[in-house]
């Protein structure tokens, strides 16, 4: 089939989803042509970052334990009986034909998946796949007063092989359960909400972009709906995930780094707080701040704590540094998990690497701002980036911190540990690698 | 019109809201005369509590000073505008026989006021009151994400002369406006949105309780809808007030009074945070804390800060302590307003009526365990109380504190001041004596 025939058909068949995907399909077989050319052309990873399959558990900073459901959370609910109502043709949406252009969350996919919680029905419902659509609520509902309300953030990518995967999927499911436990909203199976998930990945499988620029944000949300005002756990929850096909999530300056706004006054997070759980009231107080930092011609808010300035997030991220220490070793360190951090995926992933790359050390301590500052005046810091979901790596150039600048040579590094970093990442995200972590949707 | 002729016409009438309001205000006629015997039966304010009409500025701790709006804000909003579309008889609700039964929150009244913002429209919309009836909204709002909400608690009280009274609306509305712009949500005019409110409670003005034992509550939200995942500030706005009777908020013992958890590994706030806006996101983290002090048989959590263990609020409410200090003289101590405490009108009002009093000493400052632990052990410590909109004043009488049980004599005081400031409050609210606080809705 042509591509010429092939729009040919597109125009005419334009609202028959199915159609649609066989020819869409069609097109892509002849472009792997090029993708699998471009595979050829990359060169192998260098020895020294060499991947191998096997991660040991030892290495993973955070191996999900079990969840325990509470007695009155009820009955879960299966996969198996998972209802599907497809969109109408008229109720599809144009993808989009720009994926690297799409920016962050903005456009939606055409269908969603829903799962709801009744105390008084004895737990969780059926799950259901529907078509994108909005949720009707009482304007007394929890998650509207008391932000009783949870998200996780995952993607959906194309591999060069054409197969859609996901990262890591059981790390999000344990991290969004722990999220449920602490907003008293009721736990579930996360290896059946999976299951669901991937059927709906399935359904708007066009919709994951054709291009390493770009993949298929997945938003897995949970929030109370119980319509009373009382502070109190929700009797009533919905469980949804929608997808969005996103570019990159930051702007970033032409040398794809970030400028930090570093204000000791805001704190993100606090010990007895829930700043490690993945809830949406971690969320709104940093908005304002983010606010300020923009004004100021700066990207993000480096997040800081305590009196001794201790970094502890950049913007949603997480945050690493290289940097030679006292022994005169190179050292990759970060935060520790020590309640005032997002035990974030991306950053087990990279702890768990580097450890096995075994090139450096990698360390998981506090870190403050005047160990910033000394660093750069004796010349041995050398990278300082973020690290999540959404961007991967983004390297940091720039913190404004008290009144002065202070610059950071992230890019000026000859071979940069952000990038190799990313790529190796990414060269497991999109399939060029085999690797445990990456968990292709059937 | 005997009250048989009234039951009578009002079961034919049931659905005709005008009719029945008629009714039931020649019903209240008969029954005022009651109510006015019991105004006559009770006795004049003590004349140590003597409440002037003046409350000085000097004496209120907390002057609103006025909202400067953003320039993005745009366009503010004008009662003038307000549109009304009635409930049909269909939609009337049965109003609840029992309010003194009514729980909190739990029940709703036939209207709701809406006002909707939208920056690509120039700013704020018409206000309009409509049915109460469900949101709609899109999946990507960003109060599901991101407790992008924020909301107000106040009450309408119906006096002794059958009018309805708001408690200092002025404060609320400034209060909101301080969260909104910690949000990133548009501010607005307090005074307009009050005037909406106020013909929203004349539309619904029998829900308005007929009894001392309860009000109406009055639940002014405000919520970002942008539908799009990037953490940032919110480009649609809902502004709404919902309207629910409501009885006393606290299970309380036989007593009245409630006993507390204080475990210091939880902490509601933090310098640096919001824990002084009343911001949706500080509610969701003392939910889980909540449910664990229910366990263990406390009602309600008592907030500690710092390894000092410093008291700073008490479940949803702001905490006093009537004490014999160093110098042998009564005080009345509240935490002051360092960033840590939401500032209540209540607390405020307290503070105000008390000072006015100047029977004892009144102050704002830190107080801790410690404190609290040796003013008991010298017999000094006299009350213990919250206080808040929903509660007035809820007296505290126990406390489980690093495993011991702390008994607070608060109900063993022969002429307890919680109890004659709750009356002082409740006689300006509903009306038994006049005083510039409370506000007539016309």
């Amino acid at each position: 089939m042509t591509t010429k025939m092939a729009i040919n058909a597109k125009e005419l068949f334009r609202n028959q989803h199915r159609l649609i995907r066989f020819i869409e399909q069609s097109i892509r077989m002849c472009s792997n042509q090029t993708l699998k050319q471009q595979q050829q052309q990359k060169t192998q990873l260098e020895a020294d970052f060499q991947i191998t399959k096997s991660i040991t558990s030892q290495l993973s900073t955070a191996v999900p334990e079990p969840i325990v459901h509470d007695e009155d959370v009820g009955q879960q609910f299966a996969a198996s009986a998972l209802s599907v109502r497809l969109a109408t043709p008229q109720q599809l949406q144009p993808k989009p034909d720009n994926a690297e252009e799409l920016g962050f969350g903005k456009l939606f996919t055409d269908h969603m998946l829903k799962i709801y919680w009744h105390k008084s029905l004895g737990g969780w419902q059926k799950p259901q796949i529907t078509p994108l659509e909005n949720l009707v609520m009482h304007p007394a509902a929890k998650v509207l007063h008391y932000a009783v309300e949870l998200f996780e953030g995952m993607k959906a990518y194309r591999g060069v092989d054409d197969k859609i995967r996901i990262f890591r999927p059981n790390m999000n499911m344990h991290r969004m359960n722990l999220a449920a436990q602490r907003s008293g909203l009721p736990t579930f199976e996360g290896e059946e909400f999976i299951k669901c998930l991937s059927r709906l990945l399935t359904i708007d499988s066009e919709w994951v972009p054709h291009t390493e620029a770009a993949s298929l944000y997945i938003r897995p949300t949970l929030i109370g709906i119980d319509p009373t005002l009382g502070v109190a756990s929700s009797d009533s929850a919905l469980l949804y995930a929608i997808l969005s096909p996103v570019g990159s999530y930051f702007k970033s300056d032409e040398t794809g780094a970030v400028s930090l706004l570093a204000d000791p006054s805001y704190t993100r997070a606090w010990p007895g707080g829930a700043g490690n759980r993945k809830m949406g009231s971690n969320y709104a107080p940093t908005i304002n701040v983010q606010k300020e930092a923009s004004r100021k011609g700066l990207q993000q808010v480096l997040w800081l704590y305590g009196d001794d300035h201790q970094l502890t997030e950049v913007g949603t991220m997480n945050i690493f540094m290289l940097f030679i220490n006292e022994q005169g070793e190179k050292e990759l360190r970060t935060p520790p998990l020590n309640g005032l951090i997002l035990p974030g995926i991306t950053r087990d992933s990279i702890l768990a690497l580097t450890r096995q790359w075994g090139k450096f050390k990698v360390s998981e301590e506090t870190f403050t701002m005047h160990n910033i500052v000394d660093l750069l005046n004796k010349g041995r810091l050398l990278e300082l980036f973020g690290t999540g979901t959404a961007c991967v790596v983004s390297p940091v150039n720039r913190i404004s911190y008290l009144g002065k600048d202070l610059y950071i040579p992230t890019m000026e590094q000859e071979k940069p540990l952000h990038e190799t970093i990313r790529e190796t990442l990414m060269d497991i995200q999109y399939g060029k690698v085999q690797h445990p972590w990456s968990v292709v949707i059937e």
